[in-house]
């Protein structure tokens, strides 16, 4: 950690980081990381921090309903690639596939169908490299 | 219930039926159905059919996640008055105040502030409707 | 005419002044012009000419179509000043009140159950109003 | 069709099936219903059923109607893909490339110049591939 | 201030809250403060924090221009209540009635005409309340 | 310009042609008018005329802050083929990528994080678009 940027640094940075590891997963983290340059480290620290930091870590909702809350949220603002990356943080907080489609199929109610949709092709596309993840993983 | 609309009739509409009215309170169901006319009672028929008796009846996700679904995407939709409704269905649902503020706060992250802002003054409006409700009462 | 503000000339202005009476109705167009200050007058002169003078103004599609085209979009914008307005045009341009019901009922669907509602709301209020006022009329 | 899924059937589902199949063409329901997994039949099934079953079935609007609506509201709601469908949709149901072009003229009214830009976008790549298919097979 | 809240104190906090007042008004900010119970003070020590402690007090872009920018973004997303207050930090911050006119119309180009309408409509009864309170001290 | 459309003609297209060159660049323009067609050339006419013949030619507001406010509206209505566009224009009007990274983090607040995220990575695909192209033209 040494090399790190000196803007991801602090108490607040590291609480953050940790249960966005928790959350996301360290592989997805540690790119994210390592990706950061002058124009896009101020808003990875202040996401970080606030987001991870300060909301992720709050005792007043669990885990669980964080996720189910994010992916409404996100189908409704129409928003895939951030809704597909908490599809992985909702399967790592024990939210299970069933679940997510129960929620996309209550998206096309109150979101509509245009929005339910593209919710499932995200979904399923994020269901699909998982699954290729562990395949190439339990062949080696 | 001899008295209601023909098109208010039926197997799935009256699963519907049972499951809106212990969201929503039977106080609510009951001024939606009676102030139905010819221009309302089709999309009432509808959403009661579909919303209530075939998606909420699902048994795939609980009745609590399914209100903290909801909070996030009509936070995010910009509909007040379907979120109102839909704090009281949280309420009604186990979903505790304290909670439905940690909602609203996690929306400020994903929706932005000016969505959360809106979000907790509908949810205030709705907490003060309910304890001057309970004040009446207890006061009786 | 001879009062009217200088920005409110030309013949563009005038083309389309002419079809904004046609659709929305002389009441309300007069309203509107004589309402207008020097911070409103810049948009309404702009939107008279564009929106009316040039893309209403279009034979390409008939009227009735652009009414139903305006009330997709705009009970999916979520903007119901506009919408309310528009359910008097659409009316004005020979869609009945029966199929502003089934634009409705379709827009459930593809924009969700709230803006949907939220549509059924507000043209439950322009239809009263129109019928209170026919009343007042024909009580004369 | 006896090796249809088993939630792929019943009354209901066969009559949106067919309005579906007159709208947007055998190929795209035939791939549709094909791909179909166990995350995508039950959305698959519900809006077979609701949206092409009970609101395209209903009498109350000409399809051509509900078409013009369709793309009006996808424009809005900036579902590119749902509205590139719904183009082949309107062209099915009646609707001329010149009307197409007409509706996200007036888009860019109501909607804002980047929704039309984008619905235009998506309407010529509609169009070129129909003109390619059409082309293929005048040369066969 | 020794009976201000627990969780308004800090320096995070009364840097923004410094930053606040000076766009947005004493009368408002204290207001906002008096007016905070256990439900709002959360979202208001955050918001008071991240928005105004943190973006607003960052030099790398000057107020008039954040102002401009805050316009834009709350036009588009249909917050009329948030649109208001900063219309009144607008004008704070330098932003003229005439540039906030220039602002609205460019509005109607990218977010649509009902967006440019509505947040005309704020705008003046903005500019309406300011000349009333106006007028009132300078009669007294 | 002899060959140029019949309807790319006239002193407010040729106003517009110009300040849209000023801003978006030769290259931009150029293409966008030779890949006109049929299908394409009304919206190019009308925006051409409306939104830069009009809007941007208008003196009551300089261009650096129109690009600002295009920025905050684009990011607010996800469209990113438009923000992007309008990241070069803004560095054209001169406003510095530092600014550009401001403004997407005034965006995090009032429009979300997602939104947020989504313009940075639009601006770092335009920046480093330009990045490249000066490469080229230095080592030649």
């Amino acid at each position: 950690m040494t090399d790190r940027r000196p803007e991801f640094q602090g108490e607040q940075f590291e609480k953050g980081l940790q249960i966005r590891r928790e959350v996301l997963g360290d592989a997805y983290v540690d790119r994210s990381i390592a990706a950061a340059d002058d124009v896009s480290a101020p808003l990875q620290k202040l996401l970080t921090e606030w987001c991870w930091g300060e909301i992720w870590s709050r005792p007043g909702l669990e885990r669980r309903m964080r996720s189910v809350l994010n992916l409404g949220m996100l189908m409704a603002l129409n928003r895939s690639d951030e809704f597909k990356l908490h599809v992985r943080g909702a399967l790592n907080n024990g939210v299970t596939r069933e679940e997510i489609v129960e929620i996309i199929l209550q998206g096309a109610i109150y979101c509509g169908a245009p929005a339910s949709l593209d919710a499932l092709r995200s979904a399923k596309a994020v269901f699909a490299e998982i699954d290729a993840a562990t395949t190439q993983v339990s062949q080696r």
